[in-house]
């Protein structure tokens, strides 16, 4: 191990990933922990029995290795008193690169997932329109789409942290946020067709659940990036995103794509659904609320190491995980490994689209003292992401929507990792 | 219907996109066949079941509607003396967007799917090397990665054009093709670290299949773009695509991207592995043979209407389909309705990355004629994507790898689409 190697990005461990990239010097502290053996002796392993004996062929539909299924969604109990009511989240702390898999994408109900009967299934679109109009599926399937890769994320999301919940990991603190690519017609299209009147101001979107899930979107929201998203990941969306095709807006709070959508209705005024002013509502200090705070902030999490995990040992760790913001694509995440007092600057590992996740790492040295991790966003619109300190002065603690502070994750010298408030 | 709606781009019924987009006309076609109902009546709907009940609620594992389960890989059945060897192909009929979700990406196995257990794999690197290494899993997963958006296509895929096959849809005669987003190390990191020595030009991969897959793979791509890929789409590669790790050859020949990746030697010369002399390469008419043939050619596919779907009655289309090309982004798709005579501009309705697949679309307004239907793509390097006959004439049809030709879909008067050759 060279000091150049070791050269810092910040205090505590922090390695500058511009010195250790493209030297051919990236894994010495990786390979302190590898074997190294000349080349007939790296090749004399024993065969393992897979590669003797061939394997099961090609499938119809593709399930994942027997090694891989910890890799679950955790979902609430039932509550007989909400029934089909909660939420299940994503394993953040498993995945890497920026989609999701649709299985593992997280989900929010307020009735559950009603099973449509896509033959059946209509989508309407009334109120101050020049001409109302109900389309079909199939109608709906001629259309023009657009396809892009979006992050969703419910506006409760790490609503905990505002609380001072004690412990937690990554999946169980924030794991109401996933990352797809959504196919689907703009809604403009559609609203160009049906003819907005000039009094038109919202849109009212309801979905065909047995809770009526209604939310009212500006007509500027409708008109801009808004889509009726038939596909995710190139299928058709899974029962729980909205089958056969839900409402999306772009880098909005997830409540507001409205699900198993069936009615568009145009109005003068936002109708202030049961979802809108019961949920989704921030009330302030002052008992004063915030309505129709649609945009998520700019945000970012550490994945790993996160709560729960234990560190093996000191030496070389990646510290990896995701930004995204509702206004913009991610330009920058930097990374502390003292509680915010030095930060460097991580690397991007994927691409940076608009609203969509985005993968950052660096690469960390423990020397098996204690150590806080943290990360901080900046968007394309130049927001940076707050602490949480920040957004307990501007709004309180009443509201646990829209919470989007840095996350501090502490390791104690024992290699222990855990959710804590600095 | 207007006859600015019908302003035409090419002949046969296909339609102006710039014409119809944005003027609030898109549908006039297809509200033709909608019911137009006042705004009380479109509400007037019987309330369906699944909107009185609640559903079942949130789980670890999301599964697809049970009316999407046709969305299968085809398979073949499993052949006696090739234990576990074959492929299955994705329903690319049934597919929008870009990315392939993991269950449905096509496979390729030459003995089947090994079930690894990722704490005893090992990927080792020697040959041409100053240091000789060893990786387990878990040292990998310490490594920078890198996530990006890659078609992945066999180079066999497409090759039954070439023989004349009747018949066929675009499942059975395309869907060797996939998209998804990949999740690995550069190879070049790795290769950095055991030290290159400057004899060797070729890498020569094998995987830990009971095949023992090989290729060989010159040191320039190995430097380049390649990847030690971990994740697909976000979760582990699945076990049909390599898990724990395979290579990743952006752009070129799916067979290359060794499966189960185990080791990377370093050589002076290609190894002519098994793999790549009795399969993969291209035997042409003169009975020389192309050898080492890697980048996928510029090609495009429309895949709805497409073979074995039949058209309910005149009316407006939707043409769709999916580009891509081996050495770059796709720039441009045209459509024929003519079998090439006249062409139109398509819509492009994804992003347009590198080495990626793309989705077009063009409006169609069929008048119940015989038609048959074409598209043209072009990439980045200004490659156009030929004819069938302008394949034949270069390469004979000894050969069927690498065969990126024109596909064209008759349509008949009574409204049934089938593979032709013009």
């Amino acid at each position: 191990m060279t000091k150049k190697i070791l050269e810092k990005a910040a205090a505590n461990g922090l390695i500058n990933r511009r010195h250790l990239l493209g030297m051919g010097l990236t894994g010495a502290g990786v390979v302190a922990t590898n074997s190294v053996m000349g080349a007939d002796a790296a090749l004399n392993f024993e065969i393992p029995g897979w590669s003797k004996q061939p394997g099961p062929g090609a499938s119809a539909y593709g399930g994942r290795s027997s090694y891989a299924e910890q890799l679950q969604r955790t979902a609430g109990r039932p509550n007989p008193t909400y029934p089909g009511g909660g939420s299940s989240r994503s394993p953040l702390q498993h995945l890497q690169g920026i989609i999701t898999p649709n299985s593992l994408h997280f989900e929010r109900h307020h009735a559950g997932i009603p099973d449509i009967d896509p033959a059946q299934h209509k989508l309407v679109i009334n109120g101050l329109v020049r001409q109302p109009l109900v389309f079909s599926y199939e109608d709906l399937l001629k259309y023009p789409m657009v396809s892009r890769i979006y992050f969703l994320e419910c506006s409760g999301n790490s609503g905990a942290l505002l609380r001072g919940v004690q412990g937690g990991n990554a999946q169980s603190l924030h794991g109401l946020v996933s990352c797809a690519e959504w196919t689907g017609i703009p809604l403009s299209t559609l609203l160009d067709e049906a003819g907005v009147l000039p009094d038109a101001r919202w849109v009212a979107a309801v979905g065909a659940d047995a809770a009526s899930m209604g939310r009212s979107v500006p007509i500027e929201k409708a008109l801009d990036d808004t889509m009726v998203a038939l596909f995710q990941n190139g299928e058709p969306v899974m029962p729980g995103q909205g089958y056969p095709m839900r409402l999306f807006l772009p880098g909005w709070e997830g409540n507001a794509s409205v699900k198993w959508l069936s009615q568009l209705k145009l109005t003068r005024e936002a109708v202030h659904f049961r979802d809108e002013t019961s949920k989704y509502t921030d009330v302030l200090s002052n008992r004063s609320s915030l309505q129709f705070t649609f945009p998520m902030g700019t945000k970012s999490l550490i994945t790993s190491p996160s709560g729960q995990m234990s560190l093996p040992g000191q030496g070389l760790y990646k510290i990896t995980g995701i930004a995204w913001s509702g206004t913009g694509s991610i330009r920058r995440v930097e990374v502390s490994a003292d509680g915010g007092r030095s930060w460097a600057d991580a690397l991007i590992e994927s691409n940076q689209f608009d609203k969509a996740l985005t993968r950052f790492s660096i690469p960390w040295q423990w020397a098996g003292g204690d150590a806080i991790l943290q990360s901080r966003a900046t968007d394309s619109a130049g927001n940076v992401q707050p602490t949480r300190d920040a957004i307990i002065a501007d709004r309180g603690t009443i509201s646990f929507y829209h919470n989007h502070c840095i996350q501090s994750w502490a390791v104690t010298d024992s290699g222990e990792v855990s959710n804590v408030y600095v």
